[in-house]
């Protein structure tokens, strides 16, 4: 082989992600200097965060137009003149969607690193990925739940949900989640075991969550924000703390078509809560605590796991696009 | 004197304040029995959080229809047979809209105190009252503000508000004060020191606060909410703290007319800020603390403060409006 594919960002994208935003283009295959490795990549992780990587900076700089667009993956070395990588090494890395990543052993986001040993691409991208790792650390560090809470998941059979529901079980806590359609919440009940499961279609999730939860929620872990935080919002016990996580249902707003805001804030008041941001880029020191963690809890068969795989590299955009329209069921990945 | 009048809650508030939602009655003066002590009110606290006992259960239960509306106050002893307090005793409690008070020392927010030798009626409600201990407790819990931070106050010409930019001038701060109008903001940056202070008004605050503070601000203590909130949280610095003491922006709203709600919230995320509620009565074993801090403030001669004074018993409902109107000037008091 002598060229390789890339998705480059082509136009800055307004609402909704469209096919016309990305670019697929070949490049001859680059040669491996000194101190390089090359990667052939195998699988790409797909969060919803990628659609503020691409609409401008946020707590990293924008992708730059023309610029291959940012993604985690895994692959294998097929080439190396690096003294800590060896050809055959399966590694992870904020690689980008391509199908051969060459470089030092550094991305944007941190170090290239080599899997574990018993762990499969699925798992590292997923329960062991940034998304695994977010539900881990965001819900003792800003939730703090204590045995007997009430915990509240918003995106419960996504790929971050469904790990915080888990390992608020674990906990010793009261879970009831929140995701779309009755075969997302059967799962999120009879698979990750929450107590209860709210299927926003069904409207009225405010009601949803006082029936649930007549005394209010302690702890609300939001992955979704719009109308479903706002319902939680309406439902806080006194000194509730709220994990700002994600917010996927306004991240394609633009300018002229925004999604209704918050209007239950005051509520915080009342009930002197708090809703603090997370972004899991700063407890990297911590992911092998992470890891270990959530591997203890994965022996002991208290986390179960959910992947949505699609195949080929030319389908990047289009899976993307799945987790704005509520289609992915857990992690959502793709392999090459 | 025989009898002795009341503000009753007529009819629970929608929306806007109407007078119709009062009604003034005489009823016989009550005889005091033993343990009991008799007040004649001489001056009543306006505050915004009483839109709220009014309209609902909040913090505290609602002022029930028929009961008297809920406010704080300073009177002078008349009768006593209560071991504690003596004729002529001047003492300060949550008395309500009545020109008498009964009681055995105790309101529904905590007991009967007398007021400090040297300290006006004026400044037991305002300065040294709830609105005044609200700035000296919230800005350092909640606001955490270090030497250097940029603090951002709405409100800022408010009862509230006026104390939180000299206390945060006071911690070395930078302070940015929001108020409505060139008359207000002109005493918000010349008596209360503050660095600069936006008129609302002129609009686009988002906009305005980012050329005063483009690396953004640190604390936002907010008295407002909505559009005003928005602002601030298009303009967080990195674990910036946003004291969410009030919203009187919304305190008229009803289930027809809404204020637009917040959109700026996924910043939050973005910044790894927080977002936290808080009500003065949870601090009132530190209230001795507050008074002090502010006492030396006072008499440094870094704590100046506003007092707006009405006149008359019977103009207490048209005085509440006046801060949903944007009317006070400093502390809203009446003067019986």
């Amino acid at each position: 082989m002598t060229t390789t594919r890339k998705w480059l960002l082509k136009s800055r994208p307004h609402g909704a992600l469209k096919d016309s935003d990305f670019e697929l283009v070949s490049v001859p295959l680059p040669e491996v200097g000194e101190g390089q490795l090359l990667v052939k990549l195998t699988h790409f992780s797909f969060d919803p965060t990628q659609r503020g990587w691409l609409g401008g900076d946020t707590y990293l700089p924008a992708v730059p137009i023309g610029g291959v667009v940012r993604a985690g993956g895994i692959g294998e070395v097929v080439a190396s003149q690096h003294p800590g990588f060896a050809v055959g090494d399966i590694v992870q890395g904020t690689f980008g969607w391509q199908e051969h990543w060459l470089g030092d052993g550094t991305t944007e986001t941190g170090p290239v690193t080599k899997l574990r040993a018993g762990v499969t691409p699925e798992q590292a991208l997923g329960v062991f990925g940034v998304t695994g790792l977010t539900a881990c650390s965001a819900l003792p560090e800003i939730g703090k739940p204590t045995p007997g809470d009430t915990v509240l998941v918003s995106g419960a059979a996504g790929a971050t949900g469904s790990v915080v529901v888990q390992v608020a079980k674990a906990l010793g806590c009261k879970v009831i989640g929140i995701a779309g359609g009755p075969e997302k919440c059967r799962w999120v009940v009879e698979t990750a075991g929450a107590d209860a499961c709210i299927d926003y279609r069904a409207g009225n999730v405010a009601r949803q969550v006082r029936e649930h939860a007549p005394k209010g929620v302690n702890v609300v872990f939001e992955n979704v924000g719009g109308e479903i935080l706002d319902a939680a919002l309406a439902n806080l016990a006194l000194h509730a703390r709220v994990v700002l996580c994600g917010g996927i249902s306004s991240y394609n707003d633009t300018a002229e078509d925004r999604s209704p805001g918050l209007r239950n804030y005051m509520n915080l008041t009342v009930m002197r809560g708090r809703v603090e941001g997370f972004i899991i880029l700063d407890f990297a020191r911590r992911y092998g605590e992470g890891v270990a963690a959530l591997a203890k809890l994965m022996a002991e068969g208290k986390l179960k796991t959910a992947e949505d795989v699609a195949h080929g590299f030319e389908h990047c955009p289009a899976t993307l696009r799945r987790l704005f329209e509520g289609r992915n069921f857990g992690k959502q990945l793709l392999k090459v």
